[in-house]
């Protein structure tokens, strides 16, 4: 069989190149990191990520769903933390087995790699980072970071699987794909890791099954648990301004009093927030937008290379290894006609890829905003309710998380129309109890016959 | 007084090294391109432009205003060129005195240069291409084309008015401004630009105080008239298709039997038209937005650099111009607190720049479709007799085109409340004669108190 290339061993570059040597292609991956099995390093993003259905979907048809899982812990809803020190619990689904799964990024990586290599036909080059892309003959440049060496590998075809910085990507931008249309977006906030460590007892220091959540309005910090009783926090905070923002946060007693004032349950479960804070970087939450993906059938952006989103609905990984299992099935049904299957998947997964970076980004504000706002609350209580009475009955972050048989654009639009009515509702009435269920579920199934007019089928 | 260095010398530069040479700065402009007034050099871009009442105002403020429109032709309305072969003239205003100015783009800028040489404070370096900026330092690398030779420039701070490829801008993309937004955007439609020459004895083929119209749907095209008695023509054509697109249009009897199909009428007035369309290059159309528009103190993006557009509101340079006026107010009230100026002109400018972008993009729609639609040409005639009665009336167009005062973001805001409310009365009668004038007007002055609600005192 020929030979493809692939830049990055990401959990996106990792999982294709499974896929492709199932098909008994010779896989070569380049990968600019040293081999992280090998040597501890920071993978410079999220130490821990949420695993949902359309990734879990993925993962099963590489037969690694199961193994995948065992490691992971089920976060069954939202554990909401008040200012006033209360925390309440408002579940994802109103069905058992709507879950999400917090997962160590780095586990998964190495999962990952251990089953691409299993197979004798995939050869993971670490420490070797592209340089550079031809668009005309399809080659990559690539540099041994050691020695300095470079050299030029070209396949049948090549995946870029090299993440926001897609230097390939930018090779399209900068002149070899004609009108290669490209946004950057940035939003104001930035984020930083912090940490809670495990009780003496090596058990967890609050609800283990949840993902935590302390919502402040214009900034908020989350937590997600890991196998060894820790926790990881994010803090999402504005990058610049006199007040509430990282810049302000100077020093020791400014952050203290911050955190004090702020996320006061929390500091007692974080001994060593001050080291962390001053030592952990300060990450970029951006949105990357382009089109076209390919260039003729020389090579193709997937993953973050070709739609990097914040991550607030926890589906950049999701996004990703969905994007592999549908290419997978593009190369099923047309073998290596590389430009019609690059020309189809584009048209397939660029309007859903545009649909789930929108709603990342209005996530953001609901969970900064309106986990706080007590008609979002009855809303989401009356979803609950909803989900435990109607099978038919699915939440916007359900269809999302939960139906990986919807594509991410159907779920915007059914669960925008479905929003706008249930917050209606929810604006004119004190308490759920005086809602007549079936008259709301009536008024919702008249609402998704409508947009199933415009239902495309996910591939 | 200190060295200020421009990027280019196009109209944006030229015209900014007035202002600034005026106020006793030292002003160094590095060119790419050599002297056009040496050389003959196509500027890459389209031979004439319309003037109005933004860029005059700028030019006005320099003393060149008069200069300017002594070379210049007005154009009073669009002339509607049908299929069948009438014409329909549609006034720009109802008002005397409200007019665009077609103008040769390289007579405009060969003007701009000489006056700006006038002062023995401008020096202008042709064929001197900025390759890079560094963020930190200020310094941007100039090479000279004819020696190959490169040399360190740098002032007291940098104007980028390098175009729509701005090398300044791009190395803000590319790592020296943190958080840089960026997008650029293309049309899928293309132009060519093609000829019209003047009649044997030398006077205009078609009426020479228009804008020429050909709307044809999917595509279009427009001439404009020149002081030599001929018109310079745009298609507007898909790039891409097998049927009315640039890519469809091969050979001579295919060129030949879709101009005789659509444009009847100009096909006798082309006589070059064949050895025109297959010399001429076949440009891009495109919209570049980014954020934020400077580093520091050390450089700010103007003009192209900082927000390319499309032609079809006939803004590009008038935009650019009152960019070069309102940075010039804030030296006055600033001083050389470069930092502060520059932050100001973001602030003032982008709003602006981003609605003039937008209303661009959708007047290429209006101007390809509405303009053979009957609602949108009963509307132009009430917009007339609405500009014909009451001294308060402008229209859209007449508030971007004529209206120096009003920032391009009212213009747009009023416009669109405005256009609605037109349209709408328009679509329910047959004649414009039916229409109570009085009564409109009340409607509009009510929506005009709206908006003036949020409305900004332009810079």
């Amino acid at each position: 069989m020929s030979k493809i290339v692939i830049i990055g061993s990401g959990l996106a570059g990792s999982l294709l190149a499974i896929y492709l040597a199932k098909r008994g292609f010779n896989v070569e991956v380049y990968e600019a990191r040293p081999d992280m099995r090998k040597v501890k390093i920071s993978a410079g993003r999220s130490i821990n990520l949420a695993l949902s259905d359309r990734g879990i979907l993925a993962l099963n048809q590489v037969g690694l769903d199961n193994y995948i899982l065992k490691e992971a812990i089920p976060m069954y809803g939202r554990m909401v933390h008040t200012l006033d020190g209360q925390n309440k619990f408002l579940p994802y689904s109103g069905r058992k087995g709507e879950y999400i799964n917090s997962i160590s990024r780095a586990g998964l990586n190495c999962a990952l790699m251990d089953e691409a290599e299993k197979y004798g036909n995939v050869k993971i080059f670490f420490n070797s980072r592209c340089i550079g892309f031809d668009c005309h003959t399809g080659e990559a440049i690539i540099e041994n970071l050691e020695s300095a060496e470079r050299k030029i590998v070209k396949g049948e075809t090549l995946f870029a699987a090299d993440g926001a910085g897609s230097v390939v990507r930018n090779a399209m931008l900068h002149g070899c794909v004609p009108r290669f249309n490209f946004s950057q977006s940035w939003l104001e906030h930035g984020y930083k890791e912090l940490h809670i460590p495990p009780a003496e007892d090596g058990s967890f220091r609050m609800e283990k099954n949840a993902l935590h959540i302390w919502a402040r309005h214009s900034f908020m910090m989350i937590a997600l648990p890991n196998p060894d009783g820790s926790f990881t926090c994010t803090l999402f905070l504005a990058h610049e301004g006199e007040k509430d923002s990282f810049e302000s946060l100077k020093d020791e007693n400014l952050l203290l009093s911050f955190f004090h004032k702020h996320f006061a349950d929390a500091v007692p479960l974080m001994p060593t927030l001050v080291e962390d804070f001053f030592k952990n970087p300060t990450g970029n939450l951006g949105s990357i937008r382009c089109s076209p993906w390919y260039i003729d059938d020389k090579a193709l952006l997937l993953g973050d290379a070709a739609h990097a989103i914040v991550p607030f609905y926890g589906q950049g990984m999701n996004c990703a290894f969905e994007d592999c299992r549908i290419l997978n099935e593009l190369i099923e049904e047309h073998g290596t006609d590389w430009k019609k299957i690059f020309k189809i998947f584009t048209e397939i997964r660029k309007p859903n890829t545009d649909a789930i970076a929108d709603m990342a980004e209005e996530n953001f504000y609901e969970m900064r905003d309106a986990v706080t706002d007590p008609v979002f609350q009855r809303k989401r209580e009356l979803e609950t309710k909803l989900e435990q009475t109607f099978p038919d009955y699915f939440s916007k972050y359900s269809m999302v998380t939960f139906r990986e048989d919807l594509p991410y654009k159907v779920a915007k639009e059914k669960g925008n129309a479905q929003d706008k009515l249930l917050m209606e509702i929810c604006s004119k009435i004190e308490n759920t109890s005086e809602i007549n269920l079936n008259e709301v579920m009536e008024k919702i199934r008249k609402l998704n016959l409508q947009s199933d007019n415009t239902y495309l089928e996910n591939r």
